[in-house]
């Protein structure tokens, strides 16, 4: 029954970066395009294998995002660092090719009633819309990972069979998907399923880089990472300030915190590539972008080796001998 | 360098809610008798294996659980659940003998700093108090756990070293400890020094119960019961709507939610004993026993499959065929 030791994963993981893209999507506050700009570079000062910087979707669906064109053409591109966007159409795909993304991310939900309720579309509607984004892609050999929604559980349909999940990946990579992310969209995943989940993709999609894309809404982000992570997933979604969420799930909170992610793995001596002090920077700055007030444990707290100084009166009670 | 599945551990585990005790003892209001003692049995009901009532400290120390008799003599036994409390010395163990407990927990800290600050004395003289104390519960045949501090890092000391822990454990477990609790008290443990310590403890320990204290303040928490877990580990404190904190941590957060703590390993399919449902209306009825707000995901968000009504359009856009 007891393991000697926890099961180690990977060495090195690399984490995508989606603040800018899920987590301004859902914000009230309309953030100016000078501070999207600000965002993303001082994103790509921390050390981010990608970033998800934008949505090509209908100004009119979400205004929040209208400024795509200008602030994928504004960003400092740093070298090393993929920038992606998500495209929902070809249309999309031709607004992104006009500013040059490295990345496309298309999304589709495994649940029927999530993707009608999110995309306003059936799931074989959806996936005609993809597998013609991935053909036209293909073409400008432009890699596009898909990301699909709900893989963990639905809002609205509950339980989400593995293999409605798997059936769905497979035709999304017979379709030409460069890579895909399984998506906890309102944070229904939890450990054990994570990493049955993780470890049968892998398995069936050896060629293909999985993504897990995780939400905190019942406090289990981060043992949920841990579990992929045992199964040898390296490529982890998150937020900055954990923000976003799911406007069908009253309630949730937001995507796992970037910084929760990286400094749990820090301490592990994993290595993401993220450098924690500038990127507690960011968070600090956030509350501001979004003009919200929300808390956030790890600045409250500082990172665990912060440490502070004993009661003055302990030095009086306990003189040095 | 992949898993292909998430290691499992012991398919039961057992809850010693914490909440009466190391919750209330750090509030700033002063709950009347009457509702920790309807806290208590309404606890009871939800399943624990153990419920940390109170502490028999001096009333002038901690004027929060002055009423620790009252409660304890008040509070409805229900069979099959260990009641323990905290005591400081022998003068506390007097005061719990006059009015029965099941189980005592004993405390000092693995961090010199923290032990000076906290108890107000070095390791040693709390060492030869509670050698004391463990020789007259023996006395009374009176099972005595120890709680550790700091396990897993001081907020004063930083990194505390695993020997100095074990070492530790291992002499109060020679006095007589009946078991040893390992406390990560500000929050500072990781799930692979979790998994390594726990191991090891139970290693060293064979005969001797190990169970883990975890706080969430850097959001870990849940990531390291698993972790601990997968060592074999099957006993845990938590603390209802996740109560708690530390004086010599600012900003923060408190023990880890036993509501959390729960609803994961219930969806793992591993038995805690404890029921959610009322376990989630004490914790709905926290803020207006402690008087203050706080926010709770669980509550926010309800369990994982607790499913949502779809937007109203949906049936006008896609009807039934």
């Amino acid at each position: 029954m007891s393991n000697p030791m926890l099961p180690a994963g990977p060495a090195r993981i690399e984490i995508n970066e989606v603040g800018p893209r899920d987590g301004l999507q859902i914000e009230a506050a309309l953030v100016p395009t000078d501070a999207k700009v600000a965002l993303v570079d001082a994103l790509s000062a921390c050390g981010f294998a990608r970033i998800e910087v934008t949505s090509f979707t209908s100004p009119k669906a979400i205004p929040a995002l209208a400024d795509a064109q200008d602030v994928m053409r504004r960003i400092a591109r740093r070298p090393g660092v993929i920038y992606t966007a998500l495209v929902p159409n070809v249309r999309g795909l031709e607004r992104a090719l006009e500013v040059g993304v490295d990345e496309l991310n298309l999304v589709m939900s495994c649940s029927e009633t999530h993707n009608r309720a999110n995309l306003r579309m059936t799931r074989e509607q959806s996936f005609a819309e993809l597998a013609n984004i991935l053909g036209v892609a293909a073409r400008h050999r432009l890699p596009a990972n898909v990301s699909l929604s709900t893989a963990f559980g639905c809002p609205f349909d509950g339980d989400v069979p593995a293999e409605d999940v798997l059936d769905l990946a497979r035709r999304l990579v017979e379709a030409g998907a460069a890579g895909i992310t399984l998506c906890d969209t309102t944070g229904m995943a939890f450990p054990t399923q994570v990493a049955s989940l993780s470890a049968a993709a892998q398995q069936r999609f050896p060629g293909t880089p999985i993504t897990i894309h995780l939400h905190n809404t019942r406090g289990m982000a981060l043992a949920n990472a841990i579990a992929a992570w045992q199964t040898g997933i390296t490529r982890f979604d998150a937020a900055a300030g954990g923000l976003g969420g799911c406007p069908f799930a009253p309630g949730a909170s937001g995507n796992v915190a970037t910084e929760e992610l990286v400094h749990m793995f820090d301490c592990m001596g994993v290595a993401t590539g993220v450098t924690l002090a500038p990127l507690l920077e960011v968070v600090r700055g956030l509350p501001a972008l979004v003009q919200r007030a929300f808390s956030n444990p790890l600045l409250a707290a500082g990172p665990r080796l912060a440490t502070h100084a004993p009661p003055a009166w302990l030095a009086e009670r306990f003189p040095p001998a």
